[in-house]
């Protein structure tokens, strides 16, 4: 679990009153938004980080009462409804509502199209949080009612739209969403001058990072912190077994690791990137199906990114130590002089253990 | 008024059932409590940063009732118990208890010792809160029971000890309390490549860091600042209108301010330290009758001074910005490896519009 923040902003969670419902009716309509709160639960049990955004489902009886429920296990796997729709025997499905956490796609990828296998099962009716962002995808709805059923949208949105925000992005930007990490000290320094950095930041705030890292599609560093930490970039628990999800590793610069080098040893295939262009390397982390990319450093690489406009979300992790010298978490950012300062907008603050976590986004992307 | 912190570590006033009260009788005694917290309040009224202590003095008669109020007006002017044992008639204080934040003292300096003004007065009852880290003015308490007078140590003692923690501290340092300030982005940097930095915290941090410098007794900065920013050094408020307190404005370098400096308007006359040693500077700033420094920068006199151990209170107001380059907050501290590393304790967190300040502690001194 997630310890509270110190501050969030927005809060995470809209409450009740200002549920993104709808119509005036489904406000009243007490289980539908129940089964909505269902169908998150069943969408976070689904991979993060893919090339797939996490989708749940339930369906419901012309009473209200649970038919079934479907969840979206990552790309290649049936999506959320055509799920549910399989655990239930044919033609028990019709006038039933379909809730689902993201509009049913209407495009025939590695699966049939949703919207097609919701008509076919004779559903009466369909509530879905959030709209689809990928053009590909998007059209459900339309097709659905169309066939005469009745669709309602937006129940639940806020949420739904802040369980996929990343994927949600990526569809948006055209490449994978972008989180950089650093830890540092309370005067901005990721090592001792000798480069000794074990550690700055205590055990609370690395296991945070680890929880992240499993939530991204891949994790990127230079071949600069390499060659200092020979980091294993897996995600790991406290007890240092591995997390169900692992990200990508990616390795980007000319030298790359050395054959007896930690990250040979992550159970997914090494991506090495032999260029410095950021744009260049999300393309190769797209290619493997990864909609996010976590960035852990070093300040070479992430100042590269941040220069270039490439950082989407920025994680300082901020241990109570002053270092002096010249290991800065960022090197030059092109900012001449104070007009030209990066502002950022901080959305979390955390105290983890003894640290502090700061959640800041670019204020212009805000 | 201070806003409400993120996060505050310890608690900033223990809550009724932890007080410091000395006795099971004064447990319950609750006017004396009650009379102690307003003799907080009143020793709140005087001015904080100087030669002396906030103190604050209630007399009640022997049913408990109000007799009169005293408190501690500054260097030179009468103390809290000789403030208000002057509002009775003579006599009138006989029988009585006077309720004092501070332990009375028994010394002769500018005023007789409040021990011997209390005795004549015929009180039959002293209550404390803080006991005094003076040694030269400790022992009132035992002059009062010699004298046959019932004396009660430690209500509300931890209030006490908060409301002149920088002055006790500087009792048992012998030496000016030390409080070091930056503003820097969140990637550490003070000002951006060309030297810039208006602004880089907002309104909110600006007006705390005026708040904060009224509450010390000098205001210290290098030559560097002067000359590249021109800062008066006084502590205002939101309209520009000086603060009642104003610290001592200290210059120290062997360069000093040119003769149109914003400084020589400042309303106490300047001390020029023409040296670098922090140690020198601080014993010049205390013969001033300073008790603590407010330590303003720049980054190469608050590096000196960490780098020698006398900074006892860091402030950092982190701005949700980045700005990269090699204008760091701090230059070398002498940290060579990661085990060097200077730890602090983070002791509150606040949230200032859209900054954070981070109060924190050497730790090996908290
Ligand atoms: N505290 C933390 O959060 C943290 C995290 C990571 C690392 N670190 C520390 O960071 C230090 C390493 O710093 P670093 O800056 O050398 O590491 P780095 O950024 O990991 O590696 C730099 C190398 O990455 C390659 N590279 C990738 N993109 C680039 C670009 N756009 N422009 C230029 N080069 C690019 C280049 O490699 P080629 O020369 O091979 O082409 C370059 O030499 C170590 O001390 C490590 O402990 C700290
Ligand atoms: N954001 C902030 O919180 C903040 C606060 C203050 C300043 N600043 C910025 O800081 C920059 C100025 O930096 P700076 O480091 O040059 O300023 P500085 O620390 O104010 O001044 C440096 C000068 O102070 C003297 N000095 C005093 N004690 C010293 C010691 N122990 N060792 C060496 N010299 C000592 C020396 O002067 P002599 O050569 O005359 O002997 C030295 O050249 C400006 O850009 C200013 O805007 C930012």
């Amino acid at each position: 679990m997630r310890p509270a923040a110190l501050f969030r902003d927005p809060p995470e969670y809209p409450d009740e009153g200002r549920t993104g419902v709808a119509s005036a009716a489904l406000t009243t309509d007490a289980h539908v938004v129940r089964a909505m709160r269902r169908a998150l639960e069943l969408a976070r049990l689904g991979p993060a980080g893919g090339a797939n955004p996490q989708v749940g489902c339930v369906l419901l009886g012309p009473g209200g009462e649970l038919l079934a429920e479907g969840r979206h296990r990552g790309a290649g796997s049936a999506h959320a409804e055509a799920d549910a729709l399989s655990k239930v025997p044919e033609g028990a499905a019709a006038g039933a509502t379909a809730v689902v956490t993201l509009e049913p796609c209407d495009h025939t990828g590695r699966t049939g199209p949703c919207s097609e296998a919701l008509i076919a099962a004779g559903v009466a009716r369909v509530v879905f949080a959030q709209s689809d962002p990928n053009p590909l995808a998007a059209g459900g709805a339309a097709r659905l009612r169309d066939a005469g059923i009745e669709v309602h949208a937006g129940v639940l949105a806020e949420e739904a739209a802040a369980l996929n925000e990343r994927w949600s992005a990526s569809v948006r930007l055209g490449r994978p969403w972008v989180t950089a990490k650093w830890a540092s000290s309370l005067d901005g320094r990721i090592a001792a001058s000798d480069g000794s950095s074990r550690w700055i930041t205590g055990p609370e705030a690395r296991a945070d990072v680890h929880r992240r890292r499993a939530e991204h599609g891949a994790i990127v560093v230079g071949s600069g912190t390499v060659r200092a930490d020979d980091p294993a970039l897996t995600a790991r628990d406290g007890t240092g077994a591995l997390l169900p999800h692992q990200p990508v590793p990616v390795v980007v610069g000319h030298h790359q690791p050395a054959a007896g080098a930690a990250v040979h040893a992550h159970p997914r295939p090494l991506l090495s990137v032999r260029a410095h262009d950021p744009h260049a390397t999300l393309v190769a982390i797209a290619e493997t199906g990864a909609r996010s990319a976590f960035l852990e450093g070093g300040p070479t690489l992430v100042s590269a990114w941040l220069a270039a406009g490439l950082v989407d979300e920025l994680l300082v992790y901020l241990a109570p130590t002053l270092l002096g010298g010249d290991r800065t978490a960022t090197l030059d950012l092109g900012v001449a002089t104070i007009a030209d300062q990066r502002r950022l907008h901080v959305r979390e603050v955390h105290r983890l253990g003894e640290d502090l976590l700061v959640v800041a986004r670019p204020a212009e992307r805000d």
